[in-house]
């Protein structure tokens, strides 16, 4: 079997699994057999971590359903980001071999025995974060919902920003929370670091110890050439591509919405602030909401769409196109007005292979949103063009935001999003390659520095 | 100057007097000054062959304002096809040098001196594209108008027809001739002629010609290696293109719209596949529509939108993406699924820089449209996000198509359209290049064919 099939086959294996799970009646808050479209549905969107709900998870679901749906998302992100590093690692195309060695040398092993390394590694990373985040949302939760409630809430809600799921417990998502800054900054953290990608925390880790050892002149020596090897161009791509993204889109949604009073025309400065913030992160493709998304104007929508469309980063919890394919393609954009061959990003030549991968994966993801906004559009054609599309692109991208629609889509339509859930989280480049078989391995042909885009 | 500057400033200043000449009170039915609003907007999009239009041609505007709309138009069109062809050959980047052998062998004049001939050509396809298209006409419009306007519509029709600029004098459009054969097949191959570039035109031709000479025994084996060199890839992919969208947007539309009574639910099977033919036609980029844009389905709305954006061949009269270079974009994906670093079509390798240019077109279309659509919907919050969209994509891929929109735009939005329409007629890259200076020609590396993707 080939790499690209077992991924596909193991996805839809942990939904079949979920799917039963959430049908059984101890799964629902009334006790009774839950309706197959809904667990499907529900399975799927948490297992591709997307959050789209057909239902309020909080009052549909016991608690037994609340923590499947928890653990399916635990499994998916964290399934995610250690078969995106694997793949990464095993493929070889996309780690160069300094970064490899650099990795390998972090992690004190040599060769391939790294793996468990890394899984171990990578599973430490995200208990590190969980934990620090179920204790910072215990803060908020406890004093109003007391210790048995509010440390489910906390544990529930720090998984789902973590891995990007945005299931919420919460009727009305975090819109409640819309002006607490401390559930709006733990919840962004973790999204914005679930999402970068495991091996851009990696390096920042390494990069923070370099400098703190720094201060023994000796060493300082010593590490001063290992050091360099630890920014890697994903590291730089990543990084910075997703704080301009945060810059923009909170400064975006500031001015859009200023005068609109169904979203945060009526909160004062510092709110509206934290809300522009908080759905300027959002999108990086958490699904976690502190407006009603429904009342925003078309053009937040739209704006909104683009940026769940573009997503996270490789490597992490997150979906969507990738920033570094973005970076990928305006560098080529860049690179033909300056009449130039060659695709530069920070002083580096991008392969062939890795622009043809990111034109791949946007032509992909386009024809893939395009075609389930026409088929909504047929089986559903009393919604409003502009929900449909949002809801398209949120499940592609594995994003859950929703203009509210989700619920009342036709069974025909919950399974066209389920399919889109699905393709947008595996990808549709593996997917077809799981159809086609995995190609040929071709040599590399020039010493180029490589870079993730899909 | 550069050359870039000089295209963008040469457009610029057709529209200026064509705004003036269209604001003189005799230009107007009403003979009194026009608004200067609309004269920009209609003087732009005659010049740029979009076909938009604030208000309604036949009645506003005299039969002098109507006169400079068609010489607007022709102007435009032809300015167009003859720039595009002579950037190829300027630039030399598009037509390699077996095509430019080609076709000056077939204009029997070696070097640079073949510039003119090439005009001449260019004009004379276009003459006789148009009389036949009037000539044809007149059997429709005579009967009912008589002489004197059924010539003038005529003439009018198949001017904005092969020049793909979509003005009409009828309130609604051509949708009274929905089932006229005669008028949807003169309109639609003047269209697809128009819009599928002069070169294309001239490559047939030989062909045919060829084809014919092939009689003689012995001039067939004389040419047998000459008809060779006429099949540049260019003409593959723009006619195999134009072809596959073609058959697949009348298929769409046909099952799309098969139910809506307000579109042609209600018409005759042969007149439903007429009118499917039709409006998969009109996005290729010409604008004239034979039912009512505004009445359809969200899905078909949705496949006219992609098919707009998509547009026409490069070095015809039509606007867009253009079929090359999606064309170009469809083959990364498919190298890369095959694991390949070569991007072939039909067992050409394209050029880097041909990949990089389809990169660059396509991200700065979508930009394009992305930031205008977001600035309309900012400054008309009131209309609906598809009508926006569509109105978007129409101007930009410089189609003409409307919702019905177009006139209740506010100002503010007008001008928003205005610069679209420009931008979209120049093209992105020019207009980039033209305000950084054109770039320092770089050496070509590899013997490979080149292909137009702007
Ligand atoms: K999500
Ligand atoms: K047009």
């Amino acid at each position: 079997m080939t790499v690209s099939r077992t991924i596909c086959l193991g996805f839809l294996a942990v939904i079949i699994v979920g799917t039963i799970l959430l049908m059984m009646p101890f799964s629902t808050s009334d006790g009774a057999w839950n309706n197959p479209i809904v667990a499907l549905f529900t399975s799927t969107s948490a297992v591709c971590v997307t959050g789209l709900s057909v239902v309020d998870p909080g009052s549909y679901f016991s608690f037994w359903g609340q923590f499947f749906i928890a653990l399916l998302a635990q499994i998916g992100g964290l399934g995610y980001m250690t078969t995106t590093t694997f793949l990464i690692m095993l493929i070889g195309r996309k780690f160069d071999l300094r970064q490899k060695v650099a990795i390998q040398q972090a992690l004190d092993r040599p060769g391939m025995q790294g793996s468990a390394q890394i899984i171990r590694s990578i599973i430490a990373t995200t208990l590190i974060f969980e934990i620090t985040g179920i204790f910072l949302l215990l803060f908020a939760f406890v004093p109003k919902y007391g210790w048995n409630q509010g440390l489910w809430l906390a544990i529930f809600h720090s998984i789902n920003a973590w891995n990007n799921a945005g299931f919420s417990l919460f009727k009305d998502n975090l819109i409640g929370y819309q002006s607490s800054f401390l559930v709006v900054f733990t919840i962004t953290v973790l999204i914005i670091f679930g999402g970068i990608g495991y091996q851009v925390i990696l390096e920042s880790y390494f990069w923070l110890r370099d400098r703190a050892l720094r201060g023994s002149l000796l060493e300082h020596r010593l590490l001063k050439k290992q050091t360099n090897l630890f920014l890697s161009l994903d590291f730089k791509v990543a990084t910075s591509t997703t704080l301009i993204l945060l810059v923009l889109g909170t400064v975006a949604f500031f001015f859009v919405e200023l005068r609109n009073p169904e979203t945060f025309g009526n909160l004062s400065l510092p709110d509206k602030l934290l809300v522009a913030w908080f759905q300027s992160v959002t999108p990086r493709t958490a699904g976690f909401n502190t407006i009603d998304i429904g009342k925003m104007t078309n053009a937040g929508l739209f704006i909104m769409i683009a940026l769940m469309f573009i997503g996270a980063s490789p490597g992490g919890t997150g979906g969507g196109l990738k920033t570094t394919t973005l970076r990928v393609l305006t560098s080529c954009t860049q690179a033909i007005l300056q009449g130039k061959e060659e695709v530069l990003l920070y002083d580096r030549k991008i392969a062939i292979n890795v622009i043809l991968k990111a034109v791949g994966v946007f032509i992909g993801s386009v024809t893939t949103v395009i075609a389930s906004t026409i088929l909504i559009a047929l089986t559903d054609p009393k919604l409003e063009f502009i929900q449909i599309f949002f809801e398209v692109v949120s499940a592609f991208a594995t994003v859950g935001l929703s203009t509210g629609i989700t619920g009342s889509v036709s069974a025909a339509g919950k399974l066209i999003l389920i399919v889109t859930m699905y393709i947008g989280r595996v990808g549709i480049l593996l997917l077809m390659s799981a159809m086609l078989g995995d190609p040929k391995p071709t040599r590399i042909h020039y010493p180029e520095e490589n870079l993730l885009v899909g």
